[in-house]
């Protein structure tokens, strides 16, 4: 995921600004996910130093060559030992409070980290730090739709292959076979295909059981592209669908659309939530909708904000986030329809393409 | 993996007898593989806390019939909340100080865990938790058996493929689809295919470079079964094996080979590193190894032990570990040979099956 200086720039002058808030003279990132984001770089290890002054991407012998391309922008350092890299970093730039990914750095590298950077101190963020990769600007959404695109037509390729007889399994292969056949860069998560009363499961792994007439088949998968992950859930059924299955359907499809009619800048992430779960509360599913209404999409499949009832978090014009209620009846069957949407000022732009009428197969 | 319960309590037990030596009366673990190691539960989320006289599985109300069912001679709890549970679990069981995965457990989560459980004490385990799953058992290695063959008989059904102009990408995909295809529960690591000079990155990821007649193409892939993975790799050649190519494949086999016939029970894991690494250096090629000569393979990819000049380990019977040196020659080509082995008393068996002489496709 390469993109111009600019862009980096933007990023890093975004975080800068928040400095005196944190009261950090600088930021220390582990996770791939930040450093790729805040750099451009891809590989997979590295440390990312935020100065007042530069970033300082600090990488081991295997990378000094990709990151120096990728990462143009920034100050490129190889190291032969993590820890003292940082440390002589550090000392570089007369840092005297470093914050760090609290919620991801281990106790072990943190009291190394320690030891080696005395005196100066480590602060440790949380919060200040969710959410920094969840405006999304027009680079990534366009890398999300090609994304969703990718996922879209390796579905219908293999929606002929889904007929009586055949695994879960299998169809689950053939998506994620296609999808990278079609140029995605792996699967954005495990791809579920769960048919009759593996439908009940929202997180079911496909199984050898084999796909019955009057199946509902529930199949949650993404693309990646980039980078970035597109994140869908489609619910058709084999040959048939009864009265108890259209029911649950429609109640599952109005919990969607409205909840996607209510995104838009400034709604409560929790609102958006409430809408999904008071439609399929009313008739009587609550306690069957058993998870959250969706999450944030971008380099990682869950990132902030939540859409849950828990959420304190407030929706902004930039975000991508998917919009999934579902109703699952244990031992029985289930329904989940989800897409993936951009927060607009105004409203929302539905960034998966698979129609989510009643689909009978 | 559900193993018999026998499985389990022996597992427990050698971690227990080390309580005294630990300084412990707790472990808590958090790390799914290790859980899954010790309780047979193979669910993404929940905590292990082992106690003296019992292990206490906790997960959440989506696995709380799986854990009952994959773990049934731990004794499982459903929390709300992951940390209010293990405080509750801490308080029945009268802990006062218990160990934790210092290298995996975050900052964050370490803060709220010593806030909640006070005054109990956090004692953080490194090393003394590195290798709890080295050892392998029969039903172990029997998987990793089944992995190894189906990574190989993927292998062979994708050789045909290899010809001049498919690219790389097509070459992974098609090997991660048959091991599927084949049973696996997915690939052990991002597949490699690199050919010609992209064959010189020990880490390449396979692009849209078509092969070419002469091309050497180093390829590295794992199956995964019943949650062990295989690991392996293949140098062939297109076409035609030039004489330097013959030099450096031999000096790379003999080197794989030497090492293999060094590997047993007893022997430094730095010493199998050495006895390959001398082979290449003495034939001028040392700056052109980059990397250990191998790892421990088993629930995860790379695991202890690692055979590299740095450990301090020594080998043990029932140890399941790759040996695999390469020469990589940058901007031309790479050479890298790796089979997976099971160390024996008085050797070692080789579990991976594909030959290793040279071979021209």
């Amino acid at each position: 995921m390469a993109g111009e200086a600019a862009v980096y720039r933007r990023r890093l002058a975004r975080l800068l600004e928040r400095f005196p808030h944190l009261g950090v003279d600088a930021i220390l990132f582990f996770e791939m996910k930040n450093i790729c984001y805040l750099t451009g770089f891809t590989g997979s290890d590295g440390v990312f130093l935020l100065l007042p002054d530069k970033g300082v991407l600090l990488v081991d012998g295997r990378y000094i060559t990709q990151a120096r391309e990728e990462a143009p922008q920034s100050y490129t350092i190889q190291y032969r030992d993590k820890i003292g890299g940082v440390a002589s970093a550090f000392g570089e730039g007369g840092v005297k409070r470093a914050g760090f990914e609290a919620a991801s750095l281990s106790v072990e590298l943190h009291e190394k980290l320690r030891g080696k950077l005395a005196p100066c101190m480590l602060i440790p963020l949380t919060e200040e730090l969710t959410g920094i990769r969840s405006l999304k600007d027009s680079q990534e959404v366009l890398l999300m739709r090609k994304a969703a695109d990718i996922a879209t037509e390796a579905l219908l390729q293999v929606i002929e292959l889904m007929r009586p007889g055949v695994e879960e399994r299998t169809i689950a292969l053939e998506i994620d076979y296609r999808m990278r056949a079609l140029g995605s860069e792996g699967t954005s998560f495990p791809t579920i295909v769960a048919s009759g009363p593996n439908a009940a499961l929202p997180h079911a792994r496909p199984g050898s059981r084999k796909l019955e007439d009057g199946d509902p088949v529930v199949m949650d998968f993404g693309a990646v592209h980039g980078g970035y992950h597109s994140d869908e859930t489609c619910t058709f059924v084999l040959g048939r669908a009864d009265a108890k299955f259209r029911e649950v359907y429609a109640i599952v499809k109005d919990a969607h659309d409205r909840a996607i009619d209510a995104v838009r800048a400034g709604a409560a992430c929790r609102e958006i939530d409430r809408v999904a779960r008071q439609v399929i509360e009313k008739k009587g599913y609550g306690p069957h909708f058993s998870h959250g209404t969706g999450h944030g999409v971008g380099l990682d499949v869950h990132e902030a904000p939540r859409l849950s009832a828990l959420s304190d978090q407030t929706l902004e014009a930039g975000m991508v986030v998917t919009v999934e209620p579902g109703i699952y009846l244990p031992g029985q069957w289930g329904v989940r329809i989800e897409d993936m949407v951009l927060v607009r000022e105004d409203g929302c732009e539905v960034l998966t393409k698979i129609s989510k009428e009643l689909k009978i197969i």
